[in-house]
């Protein structure tokens, strides 16, 4: 049903050695300018700024999504319950599960009123992209690809797989941002780990004799979110972005005028953005109106955007170090009441290993005995119960600018 | 006489674990204007569009040839006739060597009339930028560092370490680029190539137990050319850029309008480029304004630049393969006068593995036998003599665009 | 004090790139007859029956420990506590730590009466070895070296970091038998580590910024130890290995004649074991005498070696799935009385990511906190704490031979 | 036709991550006693005294080359031209063709009157052996393997994937050296190589545009060969063995008693080796007889027995370093006429990254253009040209015992 490409298409990726596309629908998607824009927009925003080399990009996560996906087909046992339609739509929502993402996205969602999912389901279902042209060729396939990224429990099996606990999409990027940050951690087994799965009943399991490389994927997990996505610089950096963006919020609630072509983000702020507009962001958007805000005729605009220009960040102090409380007094006395918001911020950053705590059902991984029965992870690991414990690490941190 | 910073800083790098930051005045470096500038420029231009890992800023290579640099100090026999102040030169002149880069590189140098070393020379010796305020707190510094880069003969065992067949910028730069694209070729063995190196009488020399990492560097080097930096895709990606740049400067020259913020742009093909308004170019810059011609009154502009953002690149050609020649002529026909040179070209990429041919003769490799005597590597190496001949690759390439 | 070679002695490592030697006293150690004995003796026994790449001997690691040892020398902060006479005793300690195991170290350990540990100081200590030869050149040398094996605590901290919870043998051998096995897991970030480590007070401290990497390390140990070094298949190998000594020693006790050249292995089982008979104890060497007791005209010993010969290892069940106890039952009815010993067997392995109950206080690591406090690695770490709880794992499997 | 098993075995492999058994013959091979025998013999002999951690074995290696034939089966274009038959000859002669391996091969070759690969042979097609059992369950299939291996044209294509100048052998093994030895050079790129590959005619082609990663290939040969299999110490080690062997022949040609259990090495030397016999020898028996020669009454054999074990090699002088020839002389003039064959030889070791001079055509690469034409690899490649004239280099050394 599902056209082939007359030779594969491959790209070379150093985690797999080569990325391969059989299809043509995929090759589409690669092709079409929504993907295409991911190209455009860095993986991980802030975290390039303590970690230099973190510099590949949404694209780059995509197609290794896409690959993963394609190595479940292939090594997953009991995976065969997908036929080739939904087969397709897995492949296809693994491709597309970022293209909502917008430029530094973190910062970006603390003043946008939609999340990166929604907006994603949006440009698949919107009738002007591309990525819903070659989709529409196939009927209901932009809906049913829309309805495993909403996760509207239509397709339970395909929700597991795309976007759960242990997913296509992590699998992928643990071990990118590993590769391109340099970091120690992150290193997953993930052919061990995919030789494990087992589909059972519909749903996806984990053998009891694989646990083990779970344990392990928990831990980088683990150590990839407190060393590198919650790097104190990296926090520093997006949240000096957030205050920007707050700032432009705040002018314009006064009415002010802003001068830079900020249009398109504007339309974000206010709640009335239309995919066109949304498709024209990415990092150098971003890049291009801060860089106008540093001589913007607000003093509060200017100096938040030439110290982010400049990488003079936010210093930082870390509560769990016990610091003198009228040092932080001190620090916050030196900012008057206007500013304060602006310049001084409490932070907190929550994370865990793994969560038993999620509402819905799908998100816990499931372990397969040898008798066949199954029991959760966290029942069966006792290391996996610790962790999902003793893992729950706050992390408040004072941030304040220097003079 | 330079001072210590109080702790050692560190960079993570994939390559080599850490890259390790002692001095203050290497540090004030990576902090300026103009080396973070290189965050926003690719170190492979086009070749991310083939290779799409190769994400990667020349900010990443630029601290890698300083980290080479200080290998190079602790690591090569005889280096000790480096006191701290030529040590100091070298490291500086490592970590600076790209600044005068713009973006998108090699197209860019098509329509300047600087080469990117000239511009580097003049970005440390302006007075206006925050490299030369921090080299200038030393007499005579700034102006070394330059010399070594402009390659005026002062320095030529700096010169030579710097930049010639075998230097810290080569180095770096075909390990890291065979990182970031995954491909198999340019991993080169540099630790035993830096312990085969060894200064006699103030020049270079590799000696003769070492020359097999050499022959392997020269055969990694051949094939990250041929198979990366002179891919077809990429050269057909940055030859539509040159011709979007050419087109615009035919346009000025005819005296019509450019509808685009692009002053910076036009100082710099009208050759009145000031370093101020050159540090403002990044990728960005280039892609910003590229954007705005996709709505050009201009059609050949317009055209052009639609295909570079849509990734409608020329297709090619090698003549290599034996093309018939009436095919060749119906596609040149196709074109009618006006657009023929911006929609046809005749492309011509050379390259050796090992060039014995250069003038200067800093440049080429020495060796040192075990009874004390020097010979040229062509001499002492029958594999380099004939990589020297046979490698002299013309790929002779017809691009075109497709209608 | 110590003469140093006229030139590095270089040997390539895939660890470590190169493994250097600058002092003549570690290069003639090396070279002699009880280390070299140590390329014969393969570092894991019967993993390889299981990881069969895991081919490497006690050799290689003992360079590798050595080449920690040096690391550590150059890169833990405070480390200039130590003189050059302790650092000597520290790199040869490092270097002749394993020198006393035997063939098969597991199996063999549970017939003689002394550890390897303690062979190993007599092996130091005894006036033919040529290993006492070269160390008594220097007074003292030979008995500090020996005290910091023997754990004497004259040399606390040397004895920390040559044998401890975090020291230069383990963080070689779980980085070595990574690799060799093709394990996923032991990959350990040791420069980050080191880098982490502070002397302070003669006391090896980890500051509280590196404790992930030292998080990261322990659960590495973990999976190491049990996914590749309580295997079941390398117990079995080693259980059936055992059973053979064992069968020697009661047809020893009985009176009865062994058809095979076992000497020095009986001397070992006789505890009169002298040093020079024990140095011909090798793999060869047990595989010699098992090849024979495939001839022996003992039933037992006969099956037992063939079986060990041929790989007819020991059939397991794990008693963690919930076996039938009647199926149990049922093996074991199978072995008459005399032969049951030998062909069905319990087995209990236990282990820890990190133990907190170790007698010796040397043995717990110790977190450096910015304001100069210390506390215990398991007081500070939530996940280390519960690491140390949860995963006191204990194996327990049936062994027997079938048929 | 061929039962597959229930369940796919995989072993862990550094290099391909896991090796895959599907077939239950297979399976049995690897069980068989002479496969198991590879375990102990290194693949790498001498070649461990300078690049110690290269202690891999044949067997490991045995299982590599089958799973290179695996991936061919898996990825090359037009491979279905092997149906089930044929692919399971081709798995069962890449499995098997080294099983006629002796113990320190070369130097084993020296005195013995069959070649290996006449041994492998003589192994499978011998009715006592468990391959030769495995094999018969079905008609031909012993000799059709057999055929393979002893090239006898009978299948041209199955001969050139299992042995040839690029072949599943050569690729397993420079890539599995590489990683034991850690040596820089031999990784190469074959999953490129494979999908390079097409079979047209029967014949095995590499398209035109994969022909780089065969220079690369080419490459990575010759320094293998030049680095670290005809490494001065690797081959001092085995000219040491060699005439420890041709001692003990010369010594059996007097009629002299060898006091030492050599008599399966005697049938050896006496060209009446049974297979048997030959199954029982691996390094443990060389490395047993070794020991006891060092107690010998002969004084030449004592004495090179002792150097050996000792590890008092060759000294060596290499002639293209210009020599003075009066010093040669004054060595060469120590020794007196009985001894000077065994304590001075000189040496020469010939090789090239790739050769046109053989005679059989099954053994030279042939490229496909694009055309469809064929063309040999040195008229299409320059670079392969003057390699296979300039990479004829010829080793001469001088090798000695010191006093």
């Amino acid at each position: 049903m599902f056209e082939k490409l007359k030779r594969t298409k491959v790209f070379r990726d150093p985690l797999y050695g080569y990325i391969q596309v059989d299809y043509k629908i995929i090759s589409d998607l690669i092709d079409s300018r929504e993907v295409q824009r991911l190209r455009r927009i860095r993986q991980l925003s802030g975290v390039s700024m303590v970690f230099q080399t973190a510099e590949h990009t949404r694209f780059t996560h995509s197609l290794g999504a896409y690959q993963m996906a394609n190595l479940v087909l292939q090594n997953v046992d009991g995976i065969e319950v997908l036929d080739e339609y939904k087969s397709i739509i897995f492949l296809c929502a693994a491709l597309l599960h970022d293209v909502g993402h917008g430029p530094y996205s973190h910062a970006f969602e603390s003043v946008m009123n939609l999340s990166h999912e929604e907006m994603t389901v949006k440009i698949i279902l919107s009738p002007d992209t591309e990525i819903n042209k070659i989709l529409s060729q196939y009927e209901n396939l932009a809906t049913d690809i829309a309805s495993v990224i909403a996760h509207d429990n239509r397709f339970p099996l395909l929700e597991a797989l795309v976007s759960s606990q242990l997913d296509v999409d992590r699998m992928d990027y643990l071990s990118r941002d590993a590769y391109f940050t340099g970091a120690a951690y992150g290193h997953i087994d993930y052919y061990r780990i995919l030789r494990s799965m087992k589909i059972v009943n519909n749903k996806l399991c984990v053998r009891a004799s694989g646990v083990h490389s779970i344990e392990s994927y928990l831990m980088s997990r683990y150590h990839m979110y407190f060393q590198v996505y919650y790097h104190p610089i990296a926090r520093s950096y997006e949240s000096l972005l957030e205050n920007i963006y707050r700032r432009v919020n705040d002018l314009v609630a006064e009415g002010k005028k802003i001068d830079a072509p900020i249009e398109a983000f504007l339309k974000v702020i206010n709640n009335n953005c239309d995919v066109e507009s949304y498709i024209d962001l990415d990092d150098a958007y971003v890049n291009g109106f801060i860089k106008q805000f540093t001589k913007s005729s607000d003093d509060i605009l200017r100096k938040l955007s030439l110290c982010l220009i400049n990488r003079h960040l936010y210093r930082y102090i870390d509560l769990a170090d016990d610091p003198d409380p009228e040092e932080i007094e001190a620090i916050k006395s030196k900012y008057s009441e206007d500013v304060l918001k602006y310049y001084y911020l409490e932070s907190k950053v929550e994370g865990v290993a793994y969560s038993i705590y999620k509402k819905t059902n799908i998100n816990d991984i499931k372990v397969l005995l040898p008798n066949g029965k199954i029991k959760s992870l966290e029942q069966y690991s006792p290391i996996v119960k610790s962790l999902s414990i003793s893992s729950l690490k706050t992390v408040n941190r004072i941030y304040y600018l220097e003079d």
